[in-house]
């Protein structure tokens, strides 16, 4: 039950490329209320963050500065002030590895990202997913997938993100589906099931034809009038599968839990119980904001 | 040399989804003038072929009716008249299986494609490629490489295609270079060929982890300051050589001649080069052209 009048004691912001978050929150960690907004860190330019912020919280603001905690593409080098990433392994970084703004009305903390040198390959915004999850899980060893545009399989052990590697398969699905060849072919929001599990078969036992198997949607639409639907589901199979084959060094024999939401998550779901995995899946969301709970507890912690 | 007040004989087209390239011809196969225009079929409705003809050979056009011979996408349902597919093993189709259209002042016969059942792919245009290619090497024995949006692995034996391949390898390099997170990465006309032989090779070891190789460019841009030029080189070999391990039931002990043009084809070369293939490069509009004179000489020949 949201409390719409009552004034917050903090802020909790999630600032993505296409998306901002801004939950009003109790010291005791309660959402008072949640703001969203389409001012993406991707069209903003370095000083327009501080404004955005502002027209978004004005009635809430006054002399006295909230506590603002903010993960995500804002504090990339192109965003509203740079966190320079932690190196793994670590844990996933809290206000003391924060950037810290003094601005009119806010006392604002951009937590960092997390990189790696070999493979090299970095994340903004899924080490707070991570901490989140961990402030649930304290103990919990094994591995979390992050669906997303840009896919994480990270390996989680004491406490710490141990390794990571980063696919590209929700971007290149995203394109392929609406802007290549194909985008006729998978018009459609419809799923189906049998396609799926067929067609991820198929991909894990021989991932590297992916180019040829993705002309074969094509054709098949073409020859053999293959829906749709079916398609748009193979389509999906494919990458996933290609991704799956890759990351079987993260998923073989370890327990995974998928940090997601919908239709995505429930993919990732259904393709890694069918290898065998382990599996369950935790809602991404809530796992952002917990991230952002914890750090700001760690705050109070320091400034008592 | 062009010959540009003659009168033609006949007319040679090849009608892509992009674009229009027209050749007058003497009736020995001599090229009197080439016109082109950026009408292609994608852009076209069925009844706007005729007209778009007309209007570029409009001065060339009399009473006594043009034999024109059109090859590629005009000949698809979605095109000027549909030339139904030919399935393989076959001869590159020719007049004999053209759908034949007499419009005013024009005889228009336009060429099939070609089909294969499994796996389902399809061709249209390439077929006249390798005919005009077959009409000058007709004892070849081997593997065609035509590199292109949709890049086709052609067996040719005896004079017919035996079966094919087609991979959407060009059209991803399209995609990824101007439209995902990398665009900004791979923002370059240059060339490592370097980056290019270390990557191929890593991709030819490993050929399934693509979405996760990608994603290692935008890392290393970020944290290593890899050159564009890098990137962009990594990422035509990393597609390439995912495309070769997974063509390689077609290259592998086989004479491979790739018809292609420019930095594509010479790509292909050097990348087959290094697995040890024996390959060789030809130019493919003169080998569309060289297929369109081989029709119109058997259409000679069937009227004769």
């Amino acid at each position: 039950m949201m409390d719409l009048g009552a004034k917050p004691d903090w802020i909790a912001v999630d600032w993505g490329t296409t998306h901002l978050r801004v939950w009003l929150m109790s010291a005791a960690g309660k959402v008072l209320e949640r703001r969203e907004s389409d001012k993406g860190m991707g069209g903003l330019a370095r000083d327009a963050f501080e404004p955005t912020l502002h027209a978004l919280l004005q009635d809430k603001l006054t002399d006295t500065p909230l506590p603002v905690l903010v993960c995500g593409m804002a504090g990339s080098r192109q965003g509203w002030a740079e966190a320079p990433y932690v190196a793994v392994p670590c844990a996933p970084p809290g206000v003391a590895d924060a950037t810290h703004l003094s601005v009119p009305a806010m006392e604002v903390f951009i937590l960092p990202g997390v990189k790696q040198s070999s493979p090299a390959d970095v994340m903004r915004g899924e080490e707070t997913q991570i901490a989140g999850f961990l402030s649930g899980e304290p103990d919990y060893d094994g591995v979390l997938c992050l669906p997303g545009t840009h896919n994480k399989w990270v390996h989680i052990s004491a406490g710490e993100i141990v390794s990571f590697r980063t696919f590209m398969t929700g971007e290149l699905f995203d394109l392929i589906s609406t802007r290549s060849v194909l985008r006729h072919s998978v018009n459609t929001d419809g799923w189906d099931q049998s396609a799926f599990d067929a067609a991820l078969a198929d991909t894990m036992s021989r991932p590297a034809d992916l180019a040829a198997k993705l002309f074969s949607l094509r054709a098949e639409g073409l020859l053999e009038n293959l829906s749709a639907e079916a398609a748009r589901t193979r389509l999906s199979a494919l990458l996933i599968g290609a991704e799956l084959a890759a990351a079987k060094p993260y998923w073989l024999g370890q327990q995974v839990v998928i940090l997601g939401e919908d239709t995505v998550a429930r993919a990732y779901e259904t393709a890694l119980a069918a290898q065998g995995a382990a599996v369950r899946v935790v809602e991404a969301e809530n796992a952002t904001l917990a991230g952002l709970v914890a750090a700001y507890n760690s705050l109070k912690k320091a400034l008592a």
